[in-house]
């Protein structure tokens, strides 16, 4: 008997009348046969009113006590699920993430899985149960709560699936599935029926927030097939609709690698750009210049560094543009005193466009097309970052838009 | 370092502001060098906020995922009084009760407390931490989470301070004391310094609702110290006041056994009588009565069979007043036609008025100064119950707060 797990996001777990339209949706999959694990969220706002007590009481609060704290909302979630299926006549059974257990390390609020026992849930499915798990938290080797941080609950979702050899992870969530780019910036977006690993990571990273990345790396390392598909569907629709719904992360290997096939636009509008300038050509200023950036805990994105004149260079890298004020205020003080550059500027108005692709791999042909569909338009390219399986420009922000119309047109994208 | 374990109920825990409340109080002892572990009640409301989600989504719930949700207030409770006091610059953790554990049997709603791992506990507060403690809950044998029903977390209190051996245990509430009656009913009623053990037990079981009757068993098992005070005094009101406050449940021995001392009186509005009139007068017949009560999980309070007359007896017996209904319908049912009794009659209004107090055991003159205390008002006693350390009768309930307002005084329990 196939094992499905299916995660259900804080919207769809939003109220009591929801809770049962979940618990509908589950109990249709229990009766055509499925072995079903359900790993569901909070209920939407709680996780943010528990955080808010905690701030109402102190603003530096300690990460083991926030956890012990957040953690419960994901506790009331499937004690109320597991009423609402045997209501339906379902045998179903919750579980705290410590109670099966999950073991994670003991960075709290950011904790890392490191196993979890499928004894006792084996038994529970093999007993007809529909068994319900506590996203988004675990416990460390001494038992105290840790939790994943947020958007942990994908997370928990996909590696209870992989430690359970299922058949598929079906995250419900208020999308309905991947596409080709942002379907409120392009209005012919079309939804991609299934993405390579590889891709969905690229897309994930890159802005689209379907997936929380952390679960998508899960999913890469198990090459467990994880199902992005829409929650908000009459529970009731015929299963086997519903089963091929979504976008399929898959881990088939591309037997058309020949033919270059462009998955998606993506697109990250909240960049900033922070270039020191004139700064001396010698080994080791990479490091000089990021290594404070990087202990300051700020994220850099795209990094270049320019061909070298008469023995100085410049040095470009990004940043989220939540971080640019703190990164400039960095480089502009003792970064640019001890390297003696000559000029540091920055710009928080950018945004970077990218075209994401496994069928790009051997074909050049994918880059020279970008750049021209831009030339035509008149976009300006600031920097170019590129990877086996995407090509990255960052550009004024005030062209974002209309970029990635242009390249979603130009490739195509809205035919099937 | 003497140990003392706080107890706060919701009220006390109720808002951030309270609970910060609760902090300063709980470092103040800390600062005066005593160990303190905190057992907190969830937020008022919260629990009932719980229940009621519940109850959106089914009528019947399972009692193993009530316990699940339920358990998420104290949970709340305890992360938030941690923060608060490291606020204060105190060391504080807080633990549910799975990870003391305090283990219970598996009666979801209702477990009892078997054992108390105190090695934990007592390493954190070696450490100079306070530590906080989930009320209310436990872990079964197997992992599942339990609750010890309402009011449990006057019960946890107890046996944390007992398996800790703490030297007292502080239960904080809305009350500052036990009362020699009810204030709403006998304007100068006065407090209790000091009551024993017995004399709790009636009191509590009697009506008087400042303590669940399970932690007073717990406290007298244990021979806990364990004291009743007012958690709305000012939480940086002097030590040594605050500690002799209240009202001390004792177990020293009683050395002034010749005195006839009255401690209170109790009284219990709520009561309905069921008498079967005509009944053959052979053994069985009150098990053959009350056997069928009890099957259908009826309290029974007081029990009087008449002397017979004629080979017939009639059988009296209370039920609390919101199973009268219930009750009476199995009597005059089956259990009228099995016994051939000549007929089945009750009264739901009827009320339960003690006198009670330790120095009584051995003094007959309290019983009849309170006979007379009634008759004197013309009050009617339709039934006598008596222990070694109470007399309780059963009277109209429109007599009741007349006949304790008139016993009060006749006792002379306004004076200290």
């Amino acid at each position: 008997m196939a094992l499905i797990v299916h995660k259900y996001g804080g919207t769809s777990m939003g109220s009591t009348e929801r809770i049962k339209n979940v618990a509908r949706r589950v109990a249709k999959w229990h009766d055509a046969g499925y072995q079903i694990v359900v790993v569901p969220s909070a209920m939407s706002g709680e996780t943010n009113r528990l955080l808010g007590l905690a701030k109402e009481i102190t603003t530096e609060p300690d990460p083991r006590e926030l956890d012990m704290l957040a953690s419960t909302g994901e506790q009331v979630s499937v004690a109320l699920l597991a009423l609402a299926l045997q209501s339906l006549g379902k045998q179903a059974v919750s579980y705290a993430g410590w109670q099966v257990p999950i073991v994670t390390d003991n960075a709290y609020n950011k904790a890392r899985i490191q196993s979890i026992d499928d004894a006792r849930v084996k038994k529970d499915l093999d007993a007809g149960r529909v068994v319900i798990i506590t996203g988004f938290q675990g416990r460390d080797a001494d038992g105290h709560i840790t939790t994943l941080g947020r958007g942990g609950s994908d997370t928990s979702a996909v590696a209870v699936a992989a430690a359970l050899k299922a058949s598929e992870c079906l995250i419900y969530t208020d999308v309905d599935g991947v596409y080709t780019t942002d379907p409120r910036v392009v209005s012919d977006a079309r939804r991609l029926r299934t993405v390579t690993f590889e891709e969905m990571l690229e897309m994930a990273s890159l802005g689209s927030k379907v997936l929380q990345i952390r679960s998508v790396e899960f999913a890469g390392n198990y090459r467990m097939p994880t199902r992005v598909l829409s929650s908000l569907t009459d529970p009731l629709m015929p299963l086997e609709e519903e089963a091929n719904s979504g976008t399929l992360i898959s881990f088939e290997e591309d037997t058309n690698m020949e033919q270059a096939t462009i998955t998606g636009i993506a697109f990250n509008r909240d960049e900033a750009k922070i270039t020191v300038m004139g700064v001396p050509d010698k080994p080791g200023i990479a490091y000089q210049i990021l290594g404070p950036v990087a202990e300051a805990n700020i994220e850099v994105d795209m990094i270049i560094q320019n061909q070298s004149v008469e023995g100085k260079t410049d040095f470009t890298f990004t940043v989220p543009r939540g971080e640019y004020d703190k990164a400039l205020k960095l480089i502009d003080g003792d970064v640019k005193a001890h390297l003696k550059a000559a000029h540091v500027m920055g710009d928080a108005k950018v945004s970077k466009v990218s075209v994401v692709g496994v069928g790009m791999r051997s074909h050049v042909g994918i880059a020279s097309q970008m750049f021209r569909t831009l030339s035509e338009e008149g976009i300006n390219i600031q920097m170019i970052s590129t990877s086996e399986i995407k090509i990255s420009v960052l550009i004024d922000e005030k062209y974002m838009e209309l970029a990635v119309r242009a390249l979603h047109k130009a490739f195509g994208l809205e035919k099937a």
